[in-house]
Formats: C-alpha cells, sequence, structure tokens
C-alpha cells in the first residue's frame, strides 16, 4: 500500500467514523426534540410586551408566513441612552465630558472664569445647564476634538474602566439592561442585524459598543464630527475636529438611519421624544414592522421618569405609541432584572 | 399506542433516517476530499497579484500563523469607479445625471441658456466640462435632489434597466470586472466583510451594489447629501436636499471609513490617485495590510489610461504603489476575462 493509499484510507475511516458521530448527535437531537425549548428573554416577564415580541419574531421569520421578512432586510435599530443603557441623572458621555473638562483644566487656566468650564470645576450644574446649547458645543468641542481618532478610542477606553456612575459606584457600562442585550441576542440568533441608532457621538459608542453589546463598529450610528486626514512623520492620522457633521437625533435619527444603513429598519426601539422620527419611519414601512418603546417607571431599580424629564423626556412619542399600538414596555412590570449585575 | 407517542416515534423515525442520510453525505465528501479544490479565482491569470492575494489570504486566516486576522476585523474595501466596474468614456453616475437633465429638460426652459445644462441638451461636452465645478454641483443638485429617496431610488433602478452604455451597447451593470466579483466572493468566503468606498453618490450605489457585487446597502460607503425629514398626508419621507454632506474622495476616504465603519480595512483596492488616502491608511495600520492597485493597461478588451488621463488618473499613487511594495494588478496580463459578458 502506497503512503498516498495509507492516506486515503486513513482519511475515509475518519469520515466513516463522523458519519457515525454525525449520525448519533441526529439520534440524540431527535430524543430531545419534543423537550420545551429555553427561553430566550429570561429576564422579561411574561406579558403583552414579551408576547408582542417573540410573536413578531415568529411571523417575520416563518418562511410560510404572509409576513416573512428574508434575513437581509431584518434590520434593528436600537437607541443607546434610556435604551440599552441609563442615561440618568446625565447622559454618560455628557458625565465624560466633565470629567475630560477636571482632567484637561490644568491646561486651561482660562476655564476658571468661563462658563459652562466655570461650572463644571465649580460643580455648579445650574451653571452649566445656563450655558445652553452653545456652552455644551463649546464643551463637546474642547473635550471631543482636536486629538487623533486613535487618541480618542484611548481616553474613552480608559475612562469607562475607572470611572464609576454617582449611585450605583460600578463602571458605566455595567448599567446596561439585561432584558435588552437578550433582546439583541435573541434578535441576531433569530437573523437579525442589530443596529445602535444614537444621539450620542459615534466614536464614544463604538469604544464599547462591540464588547457591551456584541455589536461591531459599523452597525453603530450616531451623532458624527468632522474630520481631517493628515500625514504625520509620514504616518497618517485622522484629526478630529470641532464641526459638527451631523446629529444623529429627532429627524436626525431617519436621515442618519437612510445614510449610514441605507434600509428601513423593520423593528426599532427607543426611550425618549428624541426616538419619535425613528419608530414613525420604521413602522411606516411596508409588511411587517415592530416599533418600541422602553418605559421608565421603576425608581427603586433604575429611574421613573417620562413626561416632564429633562433628561430623556417621553411624552409625544409616547402618546403616538399609545395611539398607534406600538409596544410600551413597563420597565416596572415587564422586566424581570433590570441590570446584569442584580 | 397514543396518537403522541405514534408522532413520536414517527418523528424518531424520521431523525433516524435523516442520520443514515447525513452519513452517507459524509461518506461522500470522504470520497471527493481528495480533489483539487477549485480555483477560487478563474479569471486571474497565475501571476504576482493573484499569489499577492491568496498568499495574503492564507496567511490572514490561518489560526497558526502569527499575522491571523480574527472575523470581525476582516474588513476590505472596494473602489467601485475604475476598479469595480468601468469609468470610461465618463463615470457613470456621470452618464445618470446628463440623461437626467434631457429627461427633465421640458420642465426647465431656463436650461436651454443656462450651463452646463446647455451643454447637455446639445452634446457640447466642452461647455460641460468649462462650467467646472460649480456646474457640476448645480447639474447634481438639478438631478439628484428635490426628491424623496425612494422615488430616487426608483429613478435609479429605471435608468440602469434602459440606458446602455455607449461603446458596449449593454446596461451600464453589465460594465462590472468579473476578476472584482471572484475577487469579492472569494474574501467573503474567507471571512471578510466587503465594503465599498467611492466617491460615488450612496444612494446612486446603493440602487445596485447588492445585486451586481452582493454588498448590502449598510456596507456602501460614498459620497453623502443632505436629506430633510417631513411627514406628507401623516407619511414620513426623506427629502433629498441639494447640499453636501460628505465627498468620499481622496482624503474624504479614511473620513468615510472612519465615520461609516469605524474600523481600519485590512485589505483596500484602488485604482486612482483618489484612493491613494484610502491605501495609505489601509497599508498603516498595524498587522498585515494589503493595498491593491487596478491598473487600466487594456484598450483592446477596456481601456487603456493612467498618468494622464481625467478621469480616474493614477499617477501619485502608482508611484507610492511602487514605492511601498503594494499590489499593482495589470488589467491586460493579469486578467484572463475582464467583463462577464466575454
Amino acid at each position: 500500500m502506497s503512503t498516498r493509499r495509507r492516506v486515503s484510507a486513513t482519511r475515509l475511516r475518519l469520515h466513516a467514523a463522523l458519519a457515525i458521530t454525525c449520525g448519533l448527535a441526529l439520534l440524540r437531537l431527535a430524543a430531545t426534540a419534543d423537550a420545551q425549548p429555553a427561553d430566550p428573554l429570561p429576564s422579561w416577564n411574561d406579558g403583552p410586551a414579551k408576547k408582542a415580541i417573540t410573536e413578531f419574531v415568529a411571523r417575520v421569520t416563518t418562511e410560510s408566513e404572509p409576513e416573512f421578512v428574508p434575513v437581509p432586510r431584518r434590520i434593528a435599530t436600537f437607541d443607546n441612552d434610556g435604551t440599552l443603557w441609563s442615561e440618568q441623572p446625565i447622559y454618560f458621555q455628557f458625565a465624560f465630558a466633565m470629567d475630560r473638562v477636571r482632567a484637561l483644566a490644568p491646561k486651561h487656566p482660562e476655564w476658571k472664569s468661563k462658563q459652562p468650564f466655570k461650572g463644571v470645576l465649580e460643580g455648579d450644574m445650574k451653571a452649566v445647564a445656563a450655558a445652553g446649547e452653545k456652552g455644551l458645543v463649546e464643551m463637546l468641542a474642547a473635550t471631543h476634538a482636536g486629538m487623533t481618532t486613535e487618541e480618542f478610542n484611548r481616553i474613552v477606553t480608559d475612562w469607562l474602566a475607572q470611572a464609576r456612575h454617582p449611585r450605583f459606584q460600578r463602571p458605566y457600562t455595567e448599567l446596561v439592561y439585561q432584558p435588552m442585550l437578550e433582546l439583541l441576542a435573541y434578535l441576531r440568533a433569530n437573523g437579525f442585524k442589530t443596529f445602535i441608532v444614537s444621539g450620542g457621538g459615534v466614536e464614544f459608542m463604538r469604544a464599547f459598543a462591540e464588547r457591551v453589546y456584541g455589536i461591531p463598529p459599523e452597525q453603530v450610528v450616531g451623532s458624527t464630527g468632522e474630520a481631517k486626514y493628515e500625514l504625520r512623520g509620514g504616518q497618517p492620522v485622522l484629526v478630529k475636529l470641532p464641526k459638527v457633521n451631523h446629529v444623529d437625533d429627532g429627524p436626525g435619527k431617519p436621515v442618519g438611519i437612510n445614510r449610514f444603513i441605507g434600509r428601513r429598519p423593520v423593528l426599532a426601539f427607543g426611550n425618549s421624544d428624541g426616538d419619535l422620527q425613528m419608530l414613525q419611519w420604521t413602522a411606516a414601512g411596508s409588511g411587517p414592522r415592530f416599533a418600541g418603546l422602553v418605559r421608565h417607571t421603576d425608581a427603586a431599580r433604575e429611574w421613573a421618569y417620562d413626561r416632564q424629564s429633562h433628561v430623556g423626556r417621553l411624552d409625544k412619542a409616547l402618546d403616538e405609541a399609545n395611539a398607534r399600538g406600538w409596544t410600551v414596555v413597563d420597565m416596572k412590570t415587564d422586566w424581570k432584572r433590570v441590570f446584569p449585575f442584580e
């Protein structure tokens, strides 16, 4: 027997063994086929919200159903702040910006007498708020521009590792909603591509979205700034400029979805009036569509706020959800568990 | 025997049959396992370009190799005009814009005396060129804005179905390069996510990229315009505005890659100086990187042009490719076949 023949014979035996193993595996599968499948959403209480989600997914993923949606069109978009993680007492990216102002203050003596920087350094939140949108833009420019994209990524990563949320004394990335993590995984297991569509800065979110949500950078849509391509000592860098390119909030969300994704979502989840247009845009598509809102109703485990809140106000979108029969998730009654650490 | 038991027994028999089928399939697989695998790039001649590509892919996809790249980081970006399809005698999107000017002319009597519209209507390409960038922007505004995104998609789709390329008398979408289609499929089969990164309008390209290249809308990066969200009779629409948001060409390509993808490609392909910065940005990443250029050297089957061309000039990028050892694909010698219809 030649070496080549011997190898072939061994390979054939190997494949025969594989065939038997495969057969046994299928028999075992058959034996357990009657067992109940594990609940893919264990942190959701049984109720109308969970039912609406699972029934929708069953409808659009069953080929014999009239509302079947082919895999490439299974686009699901999620707001981030207040929908995938908390947003109180202030947006976490704003907490980052304030920490950066404190860290950079020694290099900016002029900030001691200039709002909103002065307010940040003195802990005077009223003064910060009084500086309004103009002040906010100045603060974002001072903390989110003037460095390369790689430097910014490092700064955010370092901050996320050491900063602690004032109420929970945990890293901000632990304040993600366990039921929404399960929902993201459940959708992906059913052929959906999951996207973030958020007013937050795209580069801020990309620093943790893959690790925390399983959402890769190319599936994060957010507010964007201008950048400049430069060669530094022969090495190309992208320098972040203090100029806004796109505000991905409110009517900017459908614009961002169209620009980045180019396909209308079949499912979208938000939690505030800033998500209203994304939900309208999603719901108005032809065929089956799912529009959902997370409603913050649980002051004990998280926060309770909606119509009057400054951060994440849910007012018009709640009216429209009620009028159109969108799914409103009541955090207190629909979620068995809020955070993974509970 | 109860009905339930009978069903279970039937199911068990079914699964046993499946197990046997599965086993037979594996045995058949074993019998053919020694056969040479089919060439994934049959339209590429054996030569340095094909070798560079296949060796690179082998290196970054073999787990035991020091240069192994995990699947999520396997980002490949391709220019479109001149890299995936032809760009002569004018960019195909420009041919579209001129056809639109002709179609819309009855509604715009003022165009008879206004450049560059007059030039288009009279077939005076010198006058069109003389109107310069300002004229081009006006023409793009007149033909690419003022309608909803869905209307625009329909207009482009209809145009692609009926327009014919002046030299080949075929739909423009047939002037795609067979070797590049094979390369895209080969990369995807090896775990790469393939993106277009082009100076072309993102919505123009999305009208055919999925059907023609297998690249879904969310993986098309291009030049973008502003859009406005509106409710029309309660129905949300996105109206395209005559205002540029991003020019995805030259230094705009790394900016676009960063904004849309958020990850540096490990492989990039272009064909002109407009791709230089994308190739620099790709090549400068840590770990294994592949930078490639398609060089148009075949006047008989396609076109021959590089350093002096107005469309798709390849000059500085060719010098840099030679200096840095990037892969230059010579269309004439490296491609067995250029178009699928050959």
